[in-house]
């Protein structure tokens, strides 16, 4: 199995049996956990945990907390209440297929999940306590108020009126950094790695986020909704602050490549296989979707 | 201080300053946070973990937790595509004041601030990395698919077809029981106390649990908005089915009066002083709110 294998069938491992009563709220959290996606977060920190000598197994659980902690934000963002998406990977987003009430109940019900899976007894027996106790707090911090919750706050506050780069910057490390970044260190903590290697990840991790965020504005002004997987066009339709409207599409594209490159700086505090980090890094860059 | 006003003065200590750029949403989670309430849950953590010998201060991150829980699940309740309601504890419920995208967004956010405080690196050194992992486990289960939002997805799917009792039962175990279960078993782990006091700690949580959901349905019939301080008659004009609907009212107060003796039956288990415990559960059987 590729590791991206493995990343699906733990995903689906740790789903509850829909031979329940609350069938429903089960076949909705699968519908959008099971999506697909490029799993970029749960390959973080199996990476991260593997370079810094851990057990990626023992990983396993983290990698799919983060991606059910993605996934919830992903079903409450298409909400009508907030951007009111149709579609999402190319299919009809949650509540368009469950219903509002549902998806409202799946994506709360995908983060006490994480939650859960990180904490169960065999994963605390696997990786420890305190190591399980410390990952999962920077979880909770980095998905939170002052984190990816507090950047989508951020994200309304600015719909229809100017966000300066400061702003703009805080916003994208909040709402997409912050989840990125606590994958980085996740994946070092497990693997009982140094402060310096810990804050090394962080590094990279800031500077892929931010990479990220300017490809995503890029693609919503120059790709269509059948290879982007979404709507188009919905930021400048919405009068929104963007990288692109801020600096212009060429300076984007040149800070996006410098970015990637100093977050393969990063990596040089490691010792050991960076390969697949280095890849990650670059797929960011030039992904269409 | 008394105790409650311990849980208030602590409650309000671990929300994140507004100081900060998503200040709104900060504001959003206090609005609701604070807003009173019987502070049951909490109580009943530090209730439990006083009569098992353990710390309360130790205790305190987990009571206020659980509260965080409560309170996260109340503001998804009240959103239009769930029940739709504009008053809630004799206030304008969180969406009908910060609009529904921040009151969807507090809530995510009071989820995750629940975990963020029970396994602080100040909590986990009070109590100990196990018993905050153990304690964050449980309540991460009683709170998810199959506790609290699995009962509130059975709650939806019954709203306009006759529930039989057995679903009742398994609706409110999940939906109001869970949480009340989870903060009586939370109390008596963060003292360390024995198998067989966790376990008859969540008997007298199962039972006072079911009466206080028969005593609510009884209150949506006989009392008024401004004493009961939500809207009433609400179970009737959506076409719920309630214990008043499936056995009648006197039935209901007889029944709530035996499980609350029971509860207080299974207090026998523990030595020490259990006047608090018998006093809640009491309160709950009398209580106009």
């Amino acid at each position: 199995m590729t590791e991206l294998e493995q990343i699906e069938s733990a995903l689906l491992s740790y789903l509850p049996s829909d031979n329940c009563t609350e069938k429903q709220l089960i076949e909705s959290m699968k519908y959008s956990l099971m999506a697909g996606g490029k799993r970029i977060r749960p390959r973080l920190i199996l990476e991260f945990c593997k370079l810094c000598g851990g057990d990626t197994e023992a990983a396993m659980p983290f990698a799919c907390a983060i991606e059910m902690i993605h996934t919830y934000s992903l079903i409450h963002d298409d909400l009508p209440c907030m951007d009111d998406d149709d579609l999402r990977r190319g299919k009809p987003s949650n509540h368009k297929k469950f219903g509002e009430d549902i998806a409202l109940l799946a994506g709360d019900a995908l983060q006490s999940l994480a939650f859960s899976v990180m904490l169960s007894p065999k994963s605390v027996e696997s990786v420890g306590a305190d190591a399980a106790a410390k990952s999962a707090f920077v979880l909770a911090e980095c998905c939170g108020a002052n984190g990816m919750v507090g950047g989508q706050t951020i994200d309304l506050e600015y719909e229809n009126q100017k966000a300066s780069l400061k702003i703009l910057n805080e916003m994208h490390q909040k709402k997409t950094g912050a989840l990125i970044n606590a994958a980085c260190q996740i994946g070092c903590i497990i693997a009982g790695a140094s402060k310096e290697k810990i804050q090394a990840a962080g590094k990279y991790a800031e500077k892929i986020g931010l990479a990220f965020q300017i490809i995503d504005d890029i693609l919503d002004v120059t790709s269509d909704e059948e290879t982007f997987g979404k709507p188009v066009g919905s930021d400048l339709q919405n009068n929104k602050s963007t990288f692109v409207t801020s600096i212009g599409i060429e300076k984007c594209r040149e800070l996006a490549s410098v970015l990637t490159k100093e977050a393969i700086d990063c990596l040089k505090e490691f010792q050991g296989d960076t390969e697949e980090l280095i890849n990650i890094a670059n797929s960011l860059l030039i992904r269409k979707n």
